[in-house]
């Protein structure tokens, strides 16, 4: 693994590293802001999954993350959206191929030889943590926005008994009913639609719900609201008696703006969670 | 004036705007992030000014100020850091013309047409500003990071009484001494050191000091240490028995990692002399 940078931050050390992923057959990038505590004892981690186009630098420098983490001794760890790299296939569209994972293994040409971000997040990046750094796997919590908020919901839901909690901003959170999704699914995991249904949030959550609480954001005024599709989710978590608040914050968008104005209480949620994981 | 952008942040507004400016003689863009207590009172204003590179938008999308400014009720004002467009000479050196006006106002050729962020800070901005938004003219202060630094620091220096407070990251801190100042000033100004003076804050300092509480931070780990030369103003305030604190933070380095993890006590600092102004 090799270190590409690393910045005092709040007391912690913003690291941005780089090793060779088994799973995706490339290089991934990944940042990780490990708290002051990290320097005694093992913390909890966040996990914070990122949308479309964006890099592991996005969130890292615009989310305004460090603060609470550092205020709560939790680590964050910002993986990247997808392989890269030349060698890895891509497409001229912003959503679809590079920066555009979409949270999935993909099992289609072009796709499936480096496309596996679902596996990348589900074990190989997690193990990698847990061997380099004062992690504590025992304690692991999950957010992301927009694709990433899909991300987070899904992993999620798929692995029981992993996250201490689950939050979301302005999530992709009916992907199999949304342009935010169809094409990407269709690409990545083909026309059979029984190969999707554990990449909607909406469907599991009608399915299964989360075994643990659950804090979506969505802005009112978000230019995306047609594609993201929170309806849906909240008329599923409301049906399973999901543990956990969905808020409609009034007058916001889908910019980083609305996610930094929320992440204090984001990051109060998980510590909460954590603390009693 | 032409709004470019306005996006929702921490209970405010975070907007982006164009201007033609009679002082740079061309279209100038500049962040205003207006708290949710302008909407009903004029706030005080806390100028930002930014660094060598820089646009309005890196501090706006980095710094993590807008938090602490709704927490307090100011609004923070994020200028361009140089006349830009066609027409407007620039430099291939990242330190020189476009991004890195210096906060002079050019007297020499290439520059002189455009080059007058001095004036343009001291004089046109905030009559638009006052003119255009809910901002109190009477109750200002100012902070900056390196170049923005410097530019905080003189243009507070050179204008008794305009400011409640002043403070800086990592300011460039004695220009006419270093590699940072002693190019831009020689194009900017020429050759003759006496107009230099005046834009030099260890000068300054030592000359006239601050009516108002000042407060600098600089990282021990900064990689500009040999340009920023922090030890000539800490030498500076201290003989002038400057009211106001110069710490040295261990560890930090010249990031907006840096500026962020101590943007709330910043924010606190100038809170506590607005309302005491």
């Amino acid at each position: 693994m090799e270190t590409l940078s690393e910045n005092k931050a709040f007391g912690g050390v913003q690291g941005v590293y780089r090793h060779a992923s088994a799973i995706c057959d490339c290089d991934m990038t990944f940042g990780l802001y490990l708290p002051p505590q990290a320097e005694t004892a093992p913390v909890p981690v966040l996990w914070y999954l990122s949308g479309l186009t964006c890099t592991h630098e996005n969130a890292m420098v615009k989310a305004g993350a460090q603060a609470f983490a550092a205020r709560h001794g939790i680590a964050v760890c910002f993986p990247d959206t997808s392989p890269r790299g030349e060698g890895v296939a891509d497409d001229g569209a912003y959503d679809l191929g590079q920066g555009a994972g979409f949270y999935v293994d993909a099992t289609q040409a072009p796709w499936a030889p480096h496309f596996k971000m679902w596996s990348y997040l589900d074990q190989e990046l997690p193990r990698i943590l847990d061997a380099n750094f004062a992690i504590d796997p025992e304690r692991q919590a999950i957010t992301g926005h927009s694709m990433g908020g899909h991300g987070a919901l899904t992993l999620a839901m798929a692995n029981p008994g992993r996250f201490a909690s689950v939050s979301a901003f302005a999530p992709i959170a009916n992907p199999t009913a949304s342009d935010w999704g169809i094409k990407q699914l269709s690409a990545y995991l083909g026309a059979d639609q029984t190969s999707w249904q554990r990449h909607d949030a909406s469907v599991q959550m009608r399915e299964s719900g989360l075994d643990c609480p659950v804090l979506i954001d969505q802005g009112s005024d978000d230019q995306f609201l047609d594609l993201l599709k929170p309806e849906a989710l909240a008329q599923a978590m409301a049906a399973r008696r999901q543990d956990g608040a969905f808020r409609m914050q009034k007058g916001y968008d889908h910019s980083y703006f609305f996610v930094a104005s929320f992440m204090e209480e984001h990051l109060g949620f998980h510590a909460k969670a954590l603390e009693q994981a």
